[in-house]
């Protein structure tokens, strides 16, 4: 059964239906966004996360599409609309791929708006295939029957290893840590993965090391936000410790990732994200520490290729000492 | 300034006064037990943890003996409100040895009531004086200005330990982890060594490793609920992934104990408590997962010797393969 949170963005009649992540699984409400400011304001609000604001940013272009028409200059309409929407994050190069094949179609198109949707779904067909072949090939480094300990929210990388083990005919059980301080782990991976038939286990994140130590995990296997092209695994803080008591106590370690980052040759081109201490020092809401010490939260870590067995790409998997190997066989980005 | 939590039980004209430590430090309530039921039904009802059962034991004797005045058989009242109170926590050996000094007091005395006092009074101070001695040993080992990792809540340990550092004129940092399921780091670490004029940095369980990693950790320090002879430390769960990165990061790793346990030759005598995994979808009180997965609750871990750098106890530092050395010196248990 295909989970909802694969399928969180949708473009429907009166506009953009996002599904609101903050405080899911408790609630399921979908904001609406009728123009293409909202969606802008949605992402900025941190509504989805993870691939959502990539969704939300293809049909937010579409919506802008609409409102363009019959304007003075509907391309430079277009035009400052992409540049809302990256605005909104950034850091995510994602958005930028958004926008960028959104305005291909529409430059190859007689109709904006007939480009702004054929260029959506190509953009949101592209990402899915991506998503899809690398869930096939992470599904084939595992075995039956396998153990899998993860850690945040992998997203489509996820739920595409899921369907496709189960369509090799395996089947896999999860333990999940919760993922403090938003608890991405606990809300989006567990509901997730219960809903595709999974059996998961929830543990706090200083409990997989005890897990990996009893021998009761297969193999770790997270995503990765960026991968460096001399292997070092940038992703959600809290996959650097997993990964080094993997690989004390001989459990391998698969990071997910479309393609490594051809922009980031090694882990000193990747600046570390701190965001505010206060959100350490709140869970759902409510204060969980007194108010005499500081939060710290460096959102990213960075695990060493030393402490990494494959990175697993929509082109199969490569060892972190081998990842210039992935660009060889073709131009893909 | 001594910090509310060193001295959290007390001995008052009323009763014993228990700090109920379940809110800390968001409220700060006393429990007044005015019978040695009532100091069970504290304990039982985990009003007090870590070492304030021990001495909730101490001085909820005394109140046995002051009931037992008049009654037929006075020394049978207090071996049944020693049983009373050992039977609130069966693995918690500190409980027995509560009971065995106040009962040996009363037997050498010609008054009940002032031997249990002599015998709380001396157990009271046998323990503060042999953490105070482990403090001085743990504080020689951290240099000036040290950085210093420390997880869940070593109690007087860590009271005593900043206490002598403060003593010989050193200034310490702090980072504290949360400790989730029951946030003891975040509630009571924090808020203690706050308390102490120490410069306190909290972080989430997943994140020990990013700071190791990146050289902010001069020392990680954590208590032990047991050290096997053999080197292997007992602690609250999180406390092995921790230690296995700061291995891998080069930066030490002290456990403090006052002394290894003698009935534990190595780590298959000490059986792991599995604690209820509804526990760990939970935080103070709210939901913090979907109802369609389990919890998985090890409430200890176990660290190998190979990630021990020191165990330190009230007669000094020991490697973890010589903690035999500690017997040699002489019968303390």
């Amino acid at each position: 059964m295909e989970p909802v949170l694969a399928r969180s963005v949708r473009l429907e009649p009166d506009g953009v239906h996002i599904l609101d992540r903050r405080d899911f699984p408790f609630t399921r409400e979908w904001v609406r966004c009728g123009t293409v400011a909202e969606v802008a304001k949605a992402i900025e609000d941190m509504v989805t996360q993870s691939s959502g604001p990539y969704f939300a940013t293809l049909w937010g272009m579409v919506l802008a599409a609409r409102e363009a028409v019959g304007t003075p200059d509907p391309h430079g309409y277009l035009r400052a609309a992409g540049e809302l929407l990256i605005d909104t994050r950034r850091t995510n190069n994602a958005l930028r791929k958004a926008v960028a094949i959104v305005l291909e179609h529409v430059a190859a198109s007689d109709d904006p708006v007939a480009g702004a949707l054929a260029g959506a779904h190509a953009g949101d067909e592209r990402y899915r295939a991506r998503s899809r072949a690398l869930g096939v090939h992470t599904a084939e480094r595992l075995p039956d029957d396998a153990a899998v300990l993860t850690h945040c929210w992998a997203d489509l990388y996820l739920t595409e290893t899921v369907a496709a083990a189960h369509a090799q005919g395996k089947r896999l059980r999860f333990f999940c840590t919760e993922t403090r301080p938003y608890l991405q782990g606990a809300r989006l991976t567990a509901e997730t993965l219960a809903e595709m038939g999974v059996d998961t286990t929830l543990i706090t994140d200083g409990m997989g090391a005890s897990v990996l130590a009893a021998g009761e995990v297969d193999v770790l296997l997270t995503a990765a936000d960026r991968v460096t092209m001399d292997g070092h695994v940038v992703n959600k803080v809290g996959t650097l410790g997993l990964a080094v008591a993997a690989s004390a106590f001989d459990v391998p370690f698969l990071a997910m990732v479309q393609a490594p980052d051809r922009l980031a040759p090694t882990a000193a081109d990747v600046p570390i994200e701190y965001r505010p201490g206060e959100e350490v020092l709140h869970t759902l809401g409510r204060r969980t520490a007194t108010d005499r010490v500081r939060g710290h939260y460096p959102a990213f870590d960075v695990t060493p290729p030393r402490f990494v067995t494959d990175v697993v790409t929509d082109r199969g998997a490569f060892a972190p000492d081998r990842l210039a190997d992935y660009y060889q066989e073709g131009t893909h980005d």
